[in-house]
């Protein structure tokens, strides 16, 4: 039950039409971290941050359970920073700036207890950062999942391509999917995927859904229908924590279950969206979280 | 279980990256009264076409119960016309030509039986072509539906916010929904409608499925993902016709029978773009229907 987390974290400034927020606390793995630590109390992360970072969020995640033997901390080095403004249908973002700092030259470095983790969360990084993690597993892990992005297709798809290999699943959005198997339909994209590798693959498409594909399965979750979409970043990664903490939670990857696990990440992603980055994942209850799960089941449920 | 139509029956040309078709049957009600064919025996047509529509297409729409004593055939005129060609992705699409032709002066005209359907589906026309017909109608039926487009909120907004406070039901795209209401939020856009009028809004999303709100309630339905869509041309009369032939057959307008109503029309449209025009809508079988409803069902099926 234990879920190996590999990804940024790091300080964002946000402008939505909503208004905007500086260095708030983001990056890919704060967002599955928190989002997972709801489901399974060994969450393990490995990240690196500067010596900015302020230490009263590292207890939150202390105290929600996350273990950080594997976080480094930089001295007189500056934590990864992101600024990017939304469009005011929060479908589009620009990015307004990106200072890389500790993630110039992360190497990750697995603790030895680590090496065994069952459940492994591989967030959006260079792909070949993902492959050192991957090398230093000291046996195969049930499940590996891992996201990543159009930018990594674009400078480094022969090492994305050798990491598509080694892993289980592949979770990312509509537009990567497509970029990533030059087929329009994710039917045929999802197809095209398998092939590089993953056994699995979850097409995120933001307020849109989301989609499962296992061979010849497919399960579709829809997103819940909001009236305001406060602040969408994070909500990708927070599916995914959401939905891998799911699953090192009950150990059980039969499809039934991975579609829980999509309802399940797709109800943290809905809560994610309500708040300015993390804020809203870092008090949540268990009533909420089983009653937004149930509005998920309710919004789709049909007898014919 | 009389369910009117009122629309266009017309000739398209279609390109797709599959293809293109010339003088493909077209037009709303063509769609509309194919695809509830399928679902109740009453289906009345009023509509006008010139003395250039294939008589063999009203052979086949009689042989299927669709009675035409609405339809009006102007001799020494020509049917509308519309030609297009959609993107690579489908989803946008350029209109290359529109001749209205024998639309430009249409007075629709219900015959004396007609004006007591109880269920009544207006399809997109000018709104106060629209009107006309609810004018017409000696009782006030059971539900009567409405599609328009982004066209008539742009030149005859003040007739549209007219003929909408008469109707049940609001069928519209998206786009369609967020422009009319000014809201980005579909269910802020939903809850704006509904105090234009319609007690029920159903907004389709194209690939992205489709919303059924009546208050508070809220249904999703998804869309089939399909290895191909080979024309989108008609997806959303399809989807209109089944989703009130259904109704229409099953006379029942609970939630949780709007709900399924939704589930064949999204059915019938997953044909429609199968082949090019009206072509699959036109030797279905119940067989093939109650098979790609249980799609449907099994797509978004999950139990927590």
């Amino acid at each position: 039950m234990s879920l190996l987390t590999v990804g940024t974290v790091a300080f964002d400034n946000i402008e939505t039409p909503f208004g905007r927020v500086d260095y708030a606390i983001g990056g890919a793995a704060s967002y599955i971290t928190l989002a997972a630590s709801y489901f399974t109390p060994e969450v393990r992360l490995v990240s690196v941050i500067g010596e900015d970072f302020p230490v009263s969020f590292l207890e939150e995640l202390k105290a929600r359970g996350v273990d950080q033997e594997g976080l480094q901390i930089k001295a007189g080095e500056k934590s990864f920073f992101w600024a990017g403004r939304y469009h005011n249908d929060m479908n589009a973002r620009d990015t307004l700036d990106t200072q890389l700092n500790v993630l110039a030259d992360f190497d990750p470095v697995l603790p030895a207890r680590y090496a065994a983790s069952e459940y492994v969360m591989l967030g959006n990084l260079t792909p070949a950062v993902q492959m050192r993690v991957i090398q230093q597993m000291e046996k195969r892990p049930r499940l590996i999942a891992l996201d990543t992005m159009n930018f990594w297709m674009d400078i480094a798809m022969d090492s994305l391509r050798e990491v598509l290999k080694e892993v289980d699943m592949l979770i990312i959005n509509d537009e990567e999917a497509r970029q990533l198997s030059g087929a329009y339909s994710l039917v045929k994209a999802a197809a095209l995927i398998h092939e590089m590798g993953p056994r699995y693959v979850v097409i995120k498409k933001g307020e849109h859904g989301a989609f499962l594909f296992e061979g010849e399965n497919v399960f579709f979750a829809p997103a819940l229908p909001l009236l305001d979409v406060f602040d969408p970043t994070g909500a990708g990664d927070t599916f995914a924590g959401g939905f891998m903490g799911y699953i090192a939670q009950t150990e059980d990857l039969s499809f039934d279950n991975l579609k829980r696990a999509i309802i399940y990440g797709s109800a943290m992603a809905s809560f994610c969206v309500e708040r300015f980055g993390t804020e809203r994942l870092r008090n949540l209850t268990q009533d909420e979280i089983q009653q937004r799960v149930q509005r998920f089941v309710r919004l789709v449920h049909v007898e014919v």
